[in-house]
């Protein structure tokens, strides 16, 4: 706005348009949202934001965000904690915790090999896992990453690193969503699905 | 869920759901990238939130948002103070502002009479616009209220008060956006633009 200038304001804008899937319209909504808080709540914001900051961090085993130092899933006694479900990122260990049906333990990587991304092995909490795996209680090591080239590399990549210690290592099926549409399923996940085919 | 707890997480993703226009995948999502972001960028992002909240305040002319007494408007000298443009929210003047025609000042209200939703008279601006209007040197007063009933009931109700004081009140034209189609224009719309219809 040609010669209207708030720069407090215009940060504020700003910083919420650096968020992802934040665009210049709503980031002015919400900055105006913002200051028509009370001051205790934009108070609470801001220190939300440092609080979550400064107490989060990886979990010593399983690298999961937590505020303690193991997450509560590496400090629970009812988890098998012979078999662990490798994911990317802490959102997948919220949706495999959603099915309500799985009692093992994770390991977040935290990203996945990506040579255009420039992400590397060592970026990512690969050494972490072959630790665990290496006092020998782990019997099997579930791939869980995404079904995406990036995933599928990583996956592959730790496969490779494991199964020379005689670890059982397997990966999530591929197939039709539950729910879905066939004419709608595309082709690559249509072949994966009649590949996988179960008795009946 | 179940059974996994990170208290300053969950704050975090509370805190980015409520506000407008974002759910809750969206909060997480947002809540994730400020947990990756570095500790500086953290602390600026609450930082910034402060600051607006502390320095940001009404312009103690056209109650629109500004970090100084006066907003750039109402300071500059290039502006016509003898034209008011009455409008409801500080995006308002952006969206005037943006069209470049217009070297008027502003009054921004900060909402509009609406009963249903408990905002009186009394919790507008309105009286700091009367206070301006009462010096004499202002002719003309534009509502440019939203054309809701909520924003046509503010206008109707503030010409009222300026009227017997012997100013012009004139309020934005309604028509066809430009740009826009006629085949998709509503029936309100199209039936004021033929109501408002001009000489060529």
């Amino acid at each position: 706005m040609a010669g209207y200038h708030v720069p407090p304001l215009e940060r504020l804008v700003d910083q919420f348009e650096s968020l992802p899937g934040i665009g210049h319209k709503s980031a002015q909504r919400i900055a105006y949202h913002v200051l028509n808080m009370s001051r205790e709540e934009a108070q609470r914001f801001a220190q939300t934001i440092t609080d979550a900051h400064e107490n989060i961090h990886y979990c010593s085993v399983c690298c999961n965000l937590t505020d303690s130092d193991l997450c509560p899933i590496c400090r629970s006694d009812n988890r098998d904690k012979s078999i662990i479900c490798v994911v990317e990122d802490p959102r997948d260990v919220f949706a495999l915790e959603r099915t309500n049906e799985f009692n093992a333990t994770y390991h977040v990587l935290h990203g996945a090999i990506s040579p255009l991304g420039g992400v590397g092995p060592d970026q990512l909490k690969i050494k972490e896992l072959l630790k665990r795996v290496g006092d020998g209680a782990v019997k099997e090591v579930i791939m869980a990453t995404n079904p995406t080239v990036e995933g599928e590399a990583t996956a592959m990549y730790i496969s490779r690193l494991l199964k020379p210690l005689g670890i059982r290592v397997t990966r999530l099926a591929y197939g039709i969503p539950v729910g879905g549409d066939l004419e709608y399923a595309d082709e690559v996940t249509l072949s994966r699905a009649i590949e996988g085919r179960q008795e009946l």
